[in-house]
């Protein structure tokens, strides 16, 4: 193996399989990077066998070749050198020269044979997503997946398939998001539609650093098969497992009609919350929201030891008085993902799921294609 | 009490003090914050018993009075209130009822009596310095502070006080760096000349919290009385005890005269000890520099698991050749806190201390007033 390519180029191609890498423990190899020429390009890979990713760069290849790299050495070693300058690279036995200008190193590397295989695709791919698109698809779906894995599937953003859309789902039971997407299905989309899958939610954490130095106009490509999900990003190539489970049938808890609805401001309200928060049990804290006339949504909280607080904010309503407690977490991180300056809250009474939706700066219209859920604290 | 101030005003305040009492969990009564009213102004203290903090704002008063409120819960609450609002406050019996705006809140106090009385200074000030260069000499002199209190002196900044100058001196025995600076003495400096001082490296960190935050054009006014030193930054006055300890007569370490002297750019010797230090253990590690002629350095090192690297560099040299041994982190640690492009470095040989030194950027000439000593490691 001997070739040419920019730091740049390295160092970026480095930084989005590291991550991988980076949390492997148990398997030694499985902290080494697979770099590999092939058809006038480098290759890397890296897996923690739950999750793989495949990045391809540019490279002046004058001997193929290829060699597993220990991937913290390496990339503290590249991401130190000058931005500017070439990296020439000569593999000789199981020791690689990488020179930069005026730096020098040899590394120990270790037989790329050893380097488990990171599947790829086989079929063609079944639907695709815009990418700006699927960031927030996947910010928002997180804002409500389970931290803890006592149930495996919440751990996981459930994807059901139906005609030119897929609805993304998440829950830890205590709230629950809803993302509607429209997507371009491929002829493929018949393999998967009417059917649902899950992704853990690990995986779609490092799609969406992925995402965010990706160009947001491009698409990318997802195939699902054998339990596994396949993302083509441009130049890099992701595969995870899928989750095995049975996520439950949320749809039937979303009720389709409100006693009350009403619109508020996004930031006060959120500033409240964050203020009342201050007053309650840092786990499972309990604040208390009173709506008792059309005009005025009291928040309220109070701790023994603490004190207590109360806010008063303008709101517009329909429908009759209510009075419910939330855990302010939940409101919080509901908040902290929906757009636009109001949103709409609909309620029932104090024990029914209240939904939050977001509402267009322009018009003032609701936005459907995104609810978040929260089950009150029956009191 | 009865008050109407700023939220930016309070806010302030409290995130000055609120760092005092943060870290405190044995007393509790240490986890608040004294407020009290005093000559139409708001006062508040915090103490953990080796520092205190004193910080008065402009306040309307309608009624004195003074309480302890808890430092996390009001710190918490006021700094999610909006800042263009102000606060009014207002105490009844234990309990501190605080509005802003839409927001309200009664937060339960404790009894101010319980609160340990914060020593203020009782004499004249005994010498001043820039706040600017107050900051830079902080920040250089924590550069070599030890981490360990295997010797409480080491864990202070040691001040050499002689006419109408003062050496600040740290060290933990690997390396040490000193810093001289001329004071404006006052009349009362002459109780302190030609003793010496050792201030709480812990004291020095949060007097440069509250330094960033001061004009840099104004001075912070010191004294030394009772083996406490008080600093009067503005409207803040900061105690602390002294470190009780003799430190070592650093001076006699510090060679006169060198064998060879080299002048190299910082920002290219920093990133190859960087990319050398890659290269060796993670703690104790060893990189090698060579001098072997008069216009290049050469940085090495290796480590028998991962590999080796050198880096070439340019230097220009006057006096003889050198190999030596440095552990990198101290390079790093000295390298990082010195300004200007390029450093000038002087040794002796391969065992005797190593000095480095900044170099003006406009006429090349060497920067006296700071200097930062390696120890080498003996091979």
């Amino acid at each position: 193996m001997k070739l040419v390519c920019t730091q740049e180029n390295f160092k970026k191609a480095i930084s989005i399989v590291d991550k991988i890498t980076a949390k492997q423990i148990t398997l030694p190899i499985l902290k080494n990077i697979l770099i590999e020429t092939k058809d006038g390009r480098l290759f890397f890979s890296a897996t923690n066998l739950e999750i793989g990713i495949i990045i391809k760069i540019g490279a002046k290849i004058e001997r193929e070749g290829k060699i597993a790299i220990p991937s913290k050495l390496i990339s503290e070693f590249i991401s130190n050198l000058p931005q500017e300058e070439n990296i020439e690279i000569e593999l000789n036995g199981q020791i690689l020269n990488i020179n930069c200008g005026k730096y020098k190193a040899k590394i120990n590397c270790l037989d790329s044979e050893d380097f488990p295989i990171i599947p790829e695709r086989k079929g063609v791919y079944q639907f695709s997503i815009k990418n700006d698109i699927f960031k927030d698809i996947i910010n928002k779906s997180l804002s409500s997946v389970s931290l803890n894995d006592i149930r495996v599937e919440f751990t996981g953003v459930n994807l059901s398939f139906f005609d030119e859309k897929i609805y993304f789902a998440s829950t830890d039971s205590f709230r629950l998001s809803e993302y509607e997407v429209g997507i371009k299905e491929n002829e493929a989309y018949k393999q998967i539609k009417e059917s649902t899958a899950i992704i853990p939610a690990e995986t779609l954490r490092e799609l969406s650093k992925i995402l965010h130095n990706s160009n947001d106009n491009e698409e990318t490509v997802v195939t699902i098969e054998n339990n596994q999900i396949f993302f083509d990003i441009g130049d890099i190539k992701m595969v995870s497992r899928l989750i095995n489970g049975k996520y439950p049938p949320y749809k039937q808890i979303i009720p389709n009609s409100f006693k009350t609805e009403i619109l508020i401001n996004k930031g006060e309200l959120l500033q409240s919350i964050k203020i009342a928060s201050v007053f309650t049990k840092k786990t499972d804290g309990e604040i208390n929201i009173i709506i008792e006339n059309d005009k005025n949504l009291v928040v309220k909280s109070s701790l023994q030891e603490s004190g207590e607080n109360q806010t008063d904010l303008l709101i517009e309503k329909t429908g009759e008085n209510q009075d419910f407690v939330l855990n302010p977490r939940y409101l919080i991180d509901g908040l902290n993902v929906m757009d636009g300056t109001n949103i709409k809250i609909m309620i029932n009474d104090s024990f029914s799921p209240i939904i939050l939706k977001m509402v267009n700066d322009k018009g003032g219209k609701t936005v459907d294609n995104f609810i978040y859920i929260i089950m009150p604290i029956r009191k």
